[in-house]
């Protein structure tokens, strides 16, 4: 009955909705405090106080304006604002009609591949990526090209990618900081990258666009600098979402950055609006535009998930498991004790410990854990790793 | 640098803007209050004081929760509570597992047609038609199949309905009350579809479901009831929106209703809760879900649209205009004064009266008026219409 794209969704997902339940069913069994849930990226901070303020206060606003419909892009000054906020910090020049309002930063990406692809254009991602990139590209039957990474530091592999680059690469999706892994890509290897591209645009004799997705850009535990990429390379896009740095994920609000030196800049603008709307979209959620206005220069406390981050990371390497500290996100990508890291999670099972297999990632061999979670659970969950370690010693 | 769908979208979508940007400049000119903007379904009429009762209701609920991800269906006593609603409302029998919680109604049909299409699969809609529509089902490769309507009335036309089913016919929409004519189709109208249905069913032995688009559902100025089309045809879905009957239009907040009659129910509510996933809605605004839980009895004041409509129908008659009497949605279709729809509505535009033509529609002859609009904007807008009629006898 469904369409065999969506068959093939449906089998793949049950297994992941299989752990879950199962998940559901040990803490049933075994009390809630007993299960040490790593698999799922929702934030555990609270989101600020400013914002459950603004939107008190957006309630004095027209009621129909409130919770009318705009222009596609989103209101104008919200707009202007985000812009001028960018501005301010990463020294941009943008306008309100760089901006796009999108439905989270998942809407966003959505939108610019509906803009730019036409089927069988390749987009390329560095492994491991966030997996849901595959379905989103394979939307607008785009075709997914993966590049390595190098191992131990999960820096892209840059000899890989230049290899992979052909006449049919429409764009490259950067994922900074990075999840699964937490690593960020420093100054120096963006430049190499929009290097490479820049060559590439003269060698096929195209634009070669960059999406830059940021959820993670505010999630950051060391003095490493995320680079802005509209500074380093002209065909770059930004998607935005404020699901982390405001804790935020169920409001499915963020934006999309088109700087005016894209190539064909008004074409992008102009439809990347449409896409929008005619995705089903139709504008980013009205009073929650108007929230985030009144709290761009708002973020959550960080340091929530910095003590995570350095509990976890310790414990972990002293019973002998080995992963890239992380510099930013809320994940860490552990290297699987044995070579199948499906088979490993499910032996973590047994030790209570959901986790997700790297191959959700296009990188097997490994597992993520999602550290946006309460601090106890980790120290509760501590004795359970060291006998999962122990098993393979 | 765009696709070639998008750039042909740009290319349509670009006299649209052309006319909504000269309205903004008549407006300029001339003052707002003598510019007759009849272009736009967003609606006029204040959202009920209980929504941002309710917005500071769930204030109150654990924030981390309130803004969270939860499954990709929405949360589980949401969907409860909106299936209890149906079933007080309609006898209907319907559980959570029914309901899929959506971006708006656009964002259900998105997900219900990725779910159910396969490239080249037929969609059937009754001309006039909501744009839309066609956008919607090229997303997944569809083809839109377009039946006709006995003039003056605006009923589908059976016979042509019967002859354009085929072995591709996947889904037809149905959406009643009707944007853009304000029709309502009636219980007998839709028995004659339902049985149709079921003869083509048996006949290419394949199922074919109704899409039931209701996003005007209690948008009714007449005794006429709305049949809800579950009762009537088992392989129906549901598409629903708070868009108008609440007056939120901008909040993207609505849901699908898969009942476990379909053919393959199971897969279609596995099906569909990915889809909300993979096409980047993740899912319904979180806020927002809570909110309309509190207010599912709750609808705006109709009797103003009621107003408009007593007022616009009887005076355009006076001046000669010939139109079905809308009974429901706040649209009047009305009959161009001259074959070319697109002349008759510049002509109209020097009256400073903005209209749609109903080529917009998949319907030339026609232009639609939109009269969610203030009461006096309509007064003040009467001697135009009278001076456009005249320009025509």
């Amino acid at each position: 009955m469904i369409s065999e794209k969506m068959r093939e969704l449906v089998a793949n997902g049950s297994a992941i909705r299989a752990m879950f339940e199962e998940g559901k069913k040990m803490a049933a069994e075994f009390g809630a405090e007993n299960v040490y849930d790593y698999s799922l990226g929702n934030p555990s901070v609270a989101p600020p106080k400013e914002v459950n303020d603004a939107i008190k206060e957006v309630l004095n606003e027209d009621p129909v304006f409130l919770h009318g419909y705009m222009n596609n892009s989103g209101y104008d000054d919200v707009r202007q604002s985000v812009a001028e906020s960018l501005n301010r910090r990463f020294e941009t020049n943008f306008f309100k009609r760089n901006i796009l309002m999108t439905v989270g930063a998942a809407g966003g990406l959505n939108v610019i591949l509906k803009t730019l692809l036409n089927p069988g254009d390749e987009v390329i991602v560095f492994a491991p990526f966030f997996g849901e990139y595959k379905n989103y590209v394979d939307n607008f039957q785009g075709k997914l090209v993966v590049v390595d990474t190098e191992k131990e530091t999960f820096q892209p592999n840059l000899e890989d990618f230049m290899k992979k680059i052909t006449d049919k690469t429409k764009a490259v999706i950067i994922n900074n900081p990075n999840n699964p892994t937490g690593v960020i890509y420093e100054e120096k290897t963006i430049m190499a990258i929009s290097e490479i591209l820049y060559k590439a645009q003269n060698a096929f004799d195209h634009s070669i666009y960059i999406i830059s997705d940021e959820p993670y850009r505010e999630l950051v535990y060391t003095d490493v600098e995320v680079p802005y990429l509209t500074k380093y390379y002209e065909n770059t896009i930004v998607g935005y979402s404020f699901s982390k740095s405001l804790s935020l994920p169920g409001e499915r609000i963020g934006y999309l950055v088109m700087p005016d030196e894209l190539d064909g800049a008004d074409e992008i603008i102009d439809g990347a609006n449409i896409a929008n709307r005619v995705l089903g979209f139709v504008n980013a959620p009205s009073l929650m535009q108007r929230v985030i206005q009144k709290v761009l220069d708002v973020r959550v406390d960080v340091s929530v998930y910095d003590k995570n981050r350095e509990l976890l990371y310790n414990s972990l390497s002293d019973y002998g498991f080995e992963m890239a500290k992380p510099q930013g996100a809320f994940y860490m990508f552990m290297k699987s004790m044995e070579e199948d890291d499906k088979a490993f999670c499910q032996k973590a099972k047994e030790h209570h410990l959901l986790l997700v297999p790297g191959s959700s990632f296009g990188c097997p061999g490994y597992v993520r854990l999602a550290y946006c979670v309460d601090y106890d659970m980790i120290k509760r969950s501590l004795p359970a790793f060291e006998k999962l370690a122990k098993e393979y010693q």
